[in-house]
Formats: structure tokens, sequence, C-alpha cells
């Protein structure tokens, strides 16, 4: 037990060291050996989780589809907007999510497969929207799959865009815009008067999970 | 005149080897010899026209701000898809767009300025919203500075996904599906009823121009 709590601990400096580079110099100019250094491991333990550099990045990768469940809500269009309020606030404080997201639009990125964290949100914003119609929270004719893409994909340039003309600092503001703009063409008017998506949801849902699961879960990510 | 000519011409040479080395390399790898190899012109001529790799990146970050103005339309609200499809499909058809747009999304690009492309779009977004306000197309409350964000944000997100997942096949059914999500929250119903924003509307408006302007104005993009 101890020994896999080690194993795991490594693994995740590992991944944190990988993040931190990445973000730093992207896909193409990142090197294991200064993530070897950044990390303090043996190469030997390196290798042991991650054979290879594209390996590495699909676990930062990976890293921000460790999805934390939001709570329960009356309106599954609250929870949706709670679990999008909810990453682009970790993306805004989590340096892993961030880079996790930063590498799946690095263009540079040449033979690494960047459409994982795509199609997983899709899957999930879409799993959200089929539980919403289930209980006729959507509008007639909405197309859950699709969308879903279309939020995906605008979630990823609202983003891209918040970094470029405000590191960050307006993010949670224009994901908030987003859905204000983009939900009405897909939740009938009753449950949109109902669903809150002010831009400080992020942060109240993250300090409700803390609460309910205890700190750690949070600090790891 | 002549010599005038030749000047524009040796410009825009140097800007499509740019785009070039850009597209491939990313902004940190590029380097100003690749690019005075790829638009074989001598480093004297470079060098008057763009004194660094920043001045080049920003010629090609303007190129695509040379906006194309499409025909009067009915509808301000047509005009205003009839330009994000023209876009999206010059995206899709036209080397030096593509890489504009992808440096704006260079998270690698320390030290260069990728506010300008956003900042331009949102501008000219807010133009054409404005003018659909005057005209009563618009929905009452829309801010127009508010709705041009999130659609500026939102395209460059729906074409990173879609270059992600489909190498930009799927651009032009993805922009026209983000359209077809954030526009009821935009237009009046009875303008919304009467805009086409189907696919191929991109490819006609572009046809359209280059029946109108001849083709050379669209060549040089």
């Amino acid at each position: 037990m101890v020994k896999q709590d080690r194993a795991l601990r490594t693994r995740q400096a590992i991944l944190s060291a990988a993040a931190e580079v990445f973000e730093e110099r992207g896909y193409q100019m990142a090197t294991i050996s200064k993530i070897l250094t950044t990390a303090g491991v043996t190469k030997g333990a390196l290798y042991f989780h991650f054979p290879s550099k594209e390996h590495l990045a699909q676990g930062v990768l990976h890293e921000q589809d460790q999805l934390l469940p939001v709570p329960s809500r009356s309106y599954k269009i609250q929870e949706l907007v709670d679990t999008v309020m909810l990453h682009a606030y970790r993306l805004q404080t989590e340096p892993m999510v961030r880079a996790g997201v930063r590498l799946s639009l690095d263009q540079q990125a040449h033979g690494l497969d960047r459409s994982g964290p795509f199609a997983h949100w899709t899957e999930v914003v879409g799993v959200l929207l089929d539980e919403a119609l289930a209980r006729r929270e959507l509008l007639p004719h909405v197309v859950s799959s699709e969308a879903a893409s279309v939020l995906v994909g605008a979630f990823a340039g609202v983003q891209a865009m918040s970094q470029a003309v405000s590191d960050y600092k307006d993010l949670l503001a224009r994901v908030s815009s987003l859905l204000a703009y983009v939900l009405p063409s897909v939740a009938v008017p009753s449950v949109l008067a109902a669903v809150d998506l002010t831009q400080d949801r992020g942060e109240t849902i993250a300090a409700e999970l803390r609460q309910g699961a205890g700190v750690l879960d949070l600090a790891v990510g």
C-alpha cells in the first residue's frame, strides 16, 4: 500500500513537471531530459510510467478529463453550467488543467493526437444534455451531440481569446457570457430562468466540492 | 508605378513564405533565415519590409484582417453571417488566412502580441451588430460588443476543434452550427427565419466576389 502510494506520488510529480515544461515550451520544444530535471526523479522511474514524450503529453491531456462530478441539482442544465464553470475556474487556478487545455490547442504538436479531450468533453456534455432531454429541459429539435460540439468548440476558443487578450483574467466573465448566448437555443425558457450562470459559479462549486470531499482531491489537480 | 508593383510583389512573397514557415514550425521555432530561403529574396529586401521576426508575424496576423467586404443584403444579420462564413471558407482554402488564424492561437509565441486579430474581428462583428440594431434586427437587451466577443471567441475555438479532429474538413458545418446556436440569442425571430446560414454560404459569397471584382483580389490572399 505504501509502495503504491509512492508510485502514485512519483507519477503525479512527473506529470506536474511535464505540464510545466509543456506549458513553457510547447510540445515540440519540450524534452524528456528537461522534464526529468524538473521532476527530480530517475530516468528509470520516468520511463516506467511514461515510455515516451507522447505518453507524457497524453498523460497531461488526460488530466483535464479527470472530471470532478458536480453536486446534483434540480435541473440537469444547472449541472451542465456547473461543469463548464468549474472547468473554467480550474483552468484559471490549476496549472495541470491549464497545461492540458493548452496542449490540446498546441498546433505545433505534430504527431500528437489532440482529439481526445475534444471527444471526451463532447461526450460529457452530450450525456448531460441527454439527461436534460429526458427531463424535458431541452427545446424540441435540439440535437444533443451537435449542441455539445458547439459548446466544447466555443469554450476552447473563448478560453484562448481570454488568454490572448487578458492572460485569463476575464475568463470567467467570457465563459458565463458564452453560456448566456448559447443556452437559450438549448433549454426551455422556464429552466433557463431558474439557472444560475453568473461568473462566480465555478468558485462556489469548487468550494462546495472541497468541503464535501476533503481538501486533498482538489489540491492534487 | 512598376517599381511600386515590384515592391508589393516582394512584400507579398515574403509574407507568403513567412506564413508557410510559421505554420510549419510555429512562431518560436521559425527563423528569419528559413523565411529568407523560402521566399527567395535578399536579406536587404526582407529587412526593408520587415525589420524583425515579430514584424513578419504581425504582417501575417494582419493579413487575415484584410476584410473582403461582403455584398449588401436586405438584413445586416445576413451580412454578418456572410462575413463569418466567408472567413471560414477562406480559412479552409487560403494558406495565408489559415497561417494568420493559427498564429493568433499560437500559445508559444512568447513576446508576440496576438490580441490584434481578436480585437479587429470583435470590432468588425460589433459594427455589423450595431447596424443591425439600428435596423431593429436585434433582440432587445443585446449588447453588441458582448455578442461580438462571444462570436469571435467561439469561432476561434470551433476552428481549432475542427483542425484537431478533422484537419478542417468539417469546418464549414461546425461554423454554420455555431451560428445556428448563437444567433437566436441575438436576432429577432423574423430576421432569423429569413437568414441563410447553410454551410456552402462561404463558397457562394467567394464566387460572387470573384465575379464582381475579378479573380485577382482573391487569388493574392
